[in-house]
C-alpha cells in the first residue's frame, strides 16, 4: 500500500510540495484553515517556473478529525502556530508514521517530539522561493530542494533511515529534488546562515534581497551576521566551512529579487517567526551572535507594534 | 563695545539661541537660507515652555558677504553642510573672534580649525529639544543648556578661557543656561551616549523616544549601545562613569516623547548627520562599538535610498 501523506498547512510551502506529490499520483490529504472552502471547491493552482498546473480536485479538510491516519505527516505550518501541534499530530500520524517538520529555524523537531515522542521525527529543510498569492494559489519562484535529516533527542547526528530514503523516492517521483543529511543540527544551522540576516534585515529596512545586496553597507552587514551564525553553529558543535558564507552571498547576488517569508508575514501584520529564527538560535549560541541579537530586538519591537496596531 | 554675534544657520537650534540672545539686547546677526525673505519681513517666533515670544524685526542676512565681522560666530548648521564652512567662516569671524561649533557628534571643531586655524574654536554642546515648525517659527520643547569646551589641535583637554567665561555671562543674561567643560573630548563623547542609540534607532524603527523606552527589548538595546559608546570613549582616552548610562536611561524615561532631529531630517528626506554621529565615532573607537557600527550601516542604507528616491 502506498504511503498516505498529510499536509498540515497548505500555504506557499505545504501547498506547493503537496500539489506536486498529488499531481504525481500520491495519496495526499490537505489540512486547510482560511482557504478550506475555496480549495474544496476549486482545488489548487500552482504557477511555477517549472510549468504551471491546476489540481481541480484535492482531498481537502477543514478539521483534523476528518483526516485518515497518514504514514507521512508534512508539517508546513508557521512555527508561530506550533502551540497547535498537540491538537493535530496525535490525531493524524499513523502507527508507524513519520513526522516531517518543514519549518524554519531551530526548535521544530523538539516541539513535535514533545507531542509524539514515540514517532520518527525528521526535519525537512526547504530551499524554496514561493509565495501564496491568493486562496489555493501558489506562485513558485525558484529553487525547491528538500533536505531531510533525522531528529534525535540527544541533539547528536542521527544518520539516515529507511523511511528517509523512501521519502526521497516519493519526492523524486514527484519532481521534487530531495537529499539527505546525517546531521540535523548542521543542516539547520547552515540554513540559518542565509535566513538570519536576510529575513530580519528585509523587515527592518523594508527591502528585498536585491536591494540589500546592491548596497555595500548592508551586504557587509549581512556577511558579518552570516559569520556570526557560523560562530553560533560552532558553539553548538557544528562546523560550517568558512567559504559557505561567500557561497551564500554569491547565491543571493545571483537570485531574482525575493521577499523573505518573514517580510510577507510582517507586511500582512501576521506574527513573525522570531523565536525559531532568532530567539532559539541566539540562546543556543550563548553570546556568539551579538549583531543577530540586536536584529532580534529590533524585530521584537516591530512585531509588538505590528500586533498592537 | 558689546560682542557682536553671528548665527550661521537659523533653524531649530540657531534660531532658538539667537532669538534668546537678541531678546536680551545683544547684537545678533542671523544668516538664513530658505527662510531669509520670510524672516526679514516677519522676524522670528519662539514658542517655548519658558514663555512664547516674537521678535518682529531681526538682523537677517541671505548672503554672508553682507554680514559685519562678528566677535562670536555660533555655527548651528547641520554637519552635512560643513563643506560650506570655507565660504563662510573667513568672511564673518572678526580678528580676535571666536567660533562656537553648536553641532552634533565628532569632527566639527576639526572642520572649523582647517578653515580658520588662527582663531579660537569652541564646542557648544546643546542639550536642547526644539524643532522648527515653520519659516522663522521655532518650538522649544525642553532643556536648553549649552556646554562650552575649548578645542586644541592635539585633541587633549584644553581647559577654559576668558572668552568662554564671557560667553557664559552673555548666555546667562539671555536666560540660557551655560556651563564649561575643560575637556572637549569628554564632553562630546558624553553627549554621544544618548545621541547614538536614540537618533539612529528612532529612524530605523520609525519610533519616538517614548516608544523606544516603553519596549523592554529596544530599551535594553539602547543601553547596550550606550555602554559601547562608553567603551569607545575609553579608546579615545576619555573615562565616562558607569552610572552615566543609567542616568541617560532615567532621563529619557522622564522626558516628554521626542523626535530626534535625525528622525525629522530623515522624514523630510534630508541627508542625516551620519558621519558626525556615527562614522567619525565608529572610526575613532576602532572596533569597540560593533552594535553602533551595525546601526550606522542600516542608516547608510536608508539614507542612500532616501536620497535616491
Amino acid at each position: 500500500m502506498a504511503r498516505r501523506y498529510a499536509i498540515l498547512g497548505t500555504g506557499a510551502l505545504g501547498g506547493f510540495y503537496g500539489a506536486r506529490l498529488a499531481r504525481a499520483g500520491l495519496d495526499v490529504h490537505f489540512l486547510l484553515h482560511g482557504d478550506f472552502r475555496y480549495v474544496r471547491e476549486h482545488g489548487l493552482m500552482v504557477e511555477s517556473k517549472d510549468g504551471d498546473f491546476v489540481l481541480p480536485r484535492v482531498q481537502a479538510y477543514g478539521d483534523i478529525r476528518d483526516m485518515p491516519p497518514c504514514e507521512v505527516v508534512l508539517v508546513a505550518l508557521k512555527t508561530t502556530h506550533n502551540h497547535l501541534l498537540p491538537g493535530l499530530l496525535p490525531l493524524v500520524v499513523a502507527e508507524r508514521g513519520v513526522v516531517v517538520m518543514m519549518q524554519n529555524g531551530l526548535g521544530s523537531e523538539e516541539a513535535a517530539a514533545k507531542v509524539v515522542p514515540e514517532r520518527e521525527i525528521l526535519a525537512g529543510l526547504c530551499f524554496l522561493c514561493s509565495n501564496k498569492v491568493g486562496p489555493g494559489h501558489i506562485r513558485h519562484l525558484d529553487y525547491g530542494t528538500v533536505r531531510l535529516a533525522k531528529y534525535a533527542a540527544d541533539g547528536r547526528p542521527a544518520g539516515t533511515s529507511d523511511s528517509m530514503r523512501a521519502l526521497v523516492q516519493d519526492f523524486t517521483s514527484a519532481g521534487i529534488r530531495a537529499d539527505l543529511s546525517d546531521d540535523l543540527g548542521l543542516a539547520r544551522w547552515q540554513k540559518l546562515v542565509w535566513n538570519v540576516p536576510m529575513s530580519g534585515l528585509s523587515v527592518v529596512l523594508d527591502a528585498d534581497t536585491r536591494e540589500l545586496m546592491a548596497n555595500l553597507e548592508t551586504r557587509a552587514l549581512a556577511e558579518a551576521m552570516m559569520r556570526e551564525v557560523v560562530a553560533g553553529a560552532r558553539v553548538c558543535g557544528r562546523q560550517i566551512r568558512e567559504d559557505f558564507v561567500q557561497k551564500m552571498i554569491d547565491m543571493t547576488l545571483a537570485m531574482a529579487p525575493y521577499q523573505a517569508s518573514m517580510k510577507i508575514d510582517f507586511d500582512q501584520k501576521k506574527p513573525m517567526e522570531l523565536e525559531s529564527i532568532y530567539g532559539n538560535p541566539v540562546r543556543a549560541a550563548s553570546g556568539a551572535m551579538p549583531l543577530v541579537e540586536m536584529l532580534y530586538r529590533q524585530l521584537e519591537f516591530l512585531d509588538d507594534r505590528n500586533r498592537s496596531a
